[in-house]
């Protein structure tokens, strides 16, 4: 049986945690803050990484696998890197029976392993670009964790490619973000906000981090991908230079760029709903499922009808479920897939199969159709699209509706008030407002509310004419400031 | 400059490591015994992962992914398991500042985890069958590496299922192992000699493990996959019960099987060349290369000719390279696309273009086709096919060539005599005789000339009347027996 969700508004938290347990979407493991990752979830997380891939491979970057294991003392020859992950470091101190050497530490993000063979396949101008990207495994120990959004382990791509010049690295930098901000709003449905991160927020190493940020429905904000410039900073920590092409030695300038496992969790809390799971039609593993709804005096006529519903959709180039199970009701398989997010509902009875027709039936809004048989592949395109569609449309208007503009820091205290367990009674949102740009106005808000600047959108940092909303001091830039996770 | 691969006659292993480092199919790592997976190696991978993945999921079964930290204690439950996993280990000690109250191990492989989480899973014989698999990586701390044949963390797949009965599971052990077989044949053009391992070969933790055995260049057996039998050892060791039909408690039947990055090894081993590499066109990541010859007098028009050559061979669905590189000769890039291992190389010179031809070049045989422009698509699906084949028949006339039945010890010594560096004048082969079952004959074989058994070929045991070819005592099975990587 179906078990129950909590609502949004009661505990979202516990929403959240109903729906990616319920529909066996992950687990928990018996290793602190590490999760097991089960066949529905993973049927997501292969069409994201699939799809992401090829748009990876279409803007010409190469897979390749660097080893996991990282020696302790490359950490510390970027001081930002080492400073920004030490605290979250795993380490190896034994192997083979013996104590190890030196400790090697599992990759909390590769820049430095990298960067240490690069310098071995670069000599000159002739060798650059380097465009690679790796899927992979990474560990960084985390106090807080939850599933999917913040493990300890979690799986990732990280590209990370080396450039000739500073402005050919800053171009790969913002081309990798728009790749993740097309990806975000065309697979995903995330309505996302594409902008720089503040100092404070920056990737430890990088001279600029850029990332793309959504809202989630109990208005946090989630860091949906990130890309860095990393000017010569690992260049030079490695010693990686080159002859460029007026015979001098320079030092090779750097990107990285990546997205992980939090994205399934960023689908699910967007789109899900007190029923269960809802996502986007691109990712669901099938995107329809075909209920026969039979007695035991019709059950082979039925099963029959509806097999050809099924075979129809299939031959159409659909992912298609077939629930012929007797041993539960049809309301019970209605909810039961409801819970598991299965876009579209193929219903057909013996009426149906009498007239020909079947009910569709839409898993974001409740609508149903009666549909000629004959036509259900037809329709089965329209209505996935139009669902694809309508979760973008959905998620943009939710987060406008929540998204306010700030002129000072009352302002900013109305606006997000306490937080709340229930999603609906949540304050707070996305702020916009003018900042200094200063330090101390960044960790005022987060002291006293918990909130942080998201980052600073690229398409609102024209004519700042204004006062810092959190200091009065002359403005800078325009920020969204929210909590987030 | 293409760099020189040292000769297979004068050394073997020296060949290899020349033909994997110059083709840039990976490279050392600054952590002992780990490699890089370069770009033209990992798209090998890729390409051998999905077509694998494909018949994985056309035989029922679904991905997931479990923790790659295992605590220490978990190994420990299977007496078998730990004592063959524990001289392997790599072991986390601390994490997050603070030392682990109980160390963790990178998983070596996964049963433990999985069958701990397993048991969960499943309550009555309705949740079976459990039809699951993970691409991961592992890490096992080798003592003796070489690259991708043996590293200390390298990429694998593990399925581990569950299942009811004794017969279902001994059945999807020979049903993984025929995947396997069929997939070595097809895809990577190794015959394989499929089997039961003997006793002291077999997994640590299994009833049976069964297995595919390939031949290289040196005569040399390579273990390219093995599908295990697990009995009911770690359902007991992890008290996984489940209700069958009967109403009764009983232990969940389990299996696993697994390849790795072992077999890019096992490909490049088995087709390369003293030129080069030489893969199947299956694995290709480009199929073709096109190579326009020019002067600077007429450069315009044969890049303009060939590049319309190229096209055309895309338009078809071929992965094509196009070498328009105007700093180096076309003699050298022929010597640098063969040793790239790309399958065919087509040439166009202005003579061609005047005469509307090109020339093909098969990297397998080094037979040369005038061919006209218009039929290249056709000729070139029609070429990579007939490779494919040669691929397999001529590594299948080599090891049939070097098998040769034994019929006693003598027999045996002169078959294997010395190892030597070179693979021509190298003993040995695969050694087909009749076996007590004992283990003093495999020990002291293995202690007299490093040879092991390495199967007991299914579809050779019928009808065994003889005596053991290493003792004389009453033969039980007929195996193979060859040294190995």
């Amino acid at each position: 049986m179906a078990e129950k969700i909590t609502p949004r508004n009661v505990d979202y938290s516990q929403w959240y945690i109903d729906i990616v347990l319920n529909a066996k979407l992950a687990d928990y493991s018996p290793v602190k803050g590490c999760m097991v990752i089960r066949p529905r979830g993973y049927a997501i997380w292969e069409r994201l990484r699939d799809e992401l891939d090829r748009r990876f491979k279409d803007t010409g970057h190469q897979n390749c696998y660097f080893p996991m294991l990282i020696p302790e003392s490359f950490l510390k020859k970027e001081a930002e890197h080492v400073e920004g992950f030490s605290p979250e470091l795993a380490v190896v101190t034994h192997a083979g029976g013996d104590k190890l050497d030196e400790p090697l530490v599992l990759r909390p993000t590769s820049e430095t392993i990298i960067w240490n063979t690069y310098k071995n396949w670069i000599q000159s101008w002739r060798d650059l670009p380097l465009l690679y990207n790796q899927w992979a495994n990474v560990v960084r120990w985390e106090k807080r964790t939850r599933l999917f959004l913040r493990t300890t382990e979690f799986l990732w791509q990280e590209g990370h490619t080396a450039h000739e010049t500073r402005q050919e690295a800053v171009e790969e930098t913002e081309r990798m973000l728009e790749v993740y901000r097309k990806f975000a709003e065309e697979v995903l449905c995330l309505p996302v906000i594409a902008g720089k991160k503040s100092e404070a927020e920056k990737f430890a190493g990088a001279v600029d981090t850029y990332s793309i940020e959504a809202m989630m429905q109990d208005k946090k904000a989630l860091q949906a991908g990130t890309s860095h410039f990393l000017g010569q900073n690992f260049a030079k920590a490695f010693d990686v230079q080159f002859q460029n092409r007026d015979g001098n030695l320079d030092y090779v300038w750097a990107t990285s760029w990546g997205v992980s496992t939090r994205l399934v969790g960023g689908v699910i809390m967007t789109h899900s709903d007190d029923k269960g799971l809802v996502v986007p039609p691109l990712l669901a593993q099938d995107e329809l499922v075909v209920i026969p709804i039979f007695k035991s005096d019709n059950k082979a006529e039925v099963l029959a009808y509806a097999k050809g519903v099924a075979d129809a959709l299939k031959a159409d180039g659909r992912r298609v479920a077939f629930d012929d199970d007797d041993s539960s009701s049809p309301g019970w398989k209605f909810a039961e897939w409801e819970m598991r997010g299965v876009p579209v509902r193929v219903e057909a009875g013996p009426k149906d199969a009498a007239a020909g027709n079947v009910v569709m039936v839409r898993r974001d809004t409740g609508e149903k159709l009666v549909v000629k048989a004959a036509e259900a592949p037809a329709k089965a395109r329209e209505l996935l699209a139009a669902i694809q569609k309508n979760l973008l449309d959905r998620a943009r208007a939710f987060r406008d509706a929540n998204t306010r503009a700030v002129a000072d820091y009352q302002a900013i205290l109305d606006f997000f008030g306490k937080e709340t367990a229930g999603a609906d009674d949540s304050p707070g949102g996305f702020a916009e407002g003018l900042w200094c740009g200063g330090r101390d106005c960044e960790a005022k808000l987060k002291a006293d509310l918990k909130v942080t600047i998201r980052n600073m959108p690229f398409d609102r940092q024209k004519d700042i004419n204004g006062t810092c909303c959190l200091c009065g001091a002359p403005a800078k830039h325009r920020a969204i400031f929210a909590r987030s996770y």
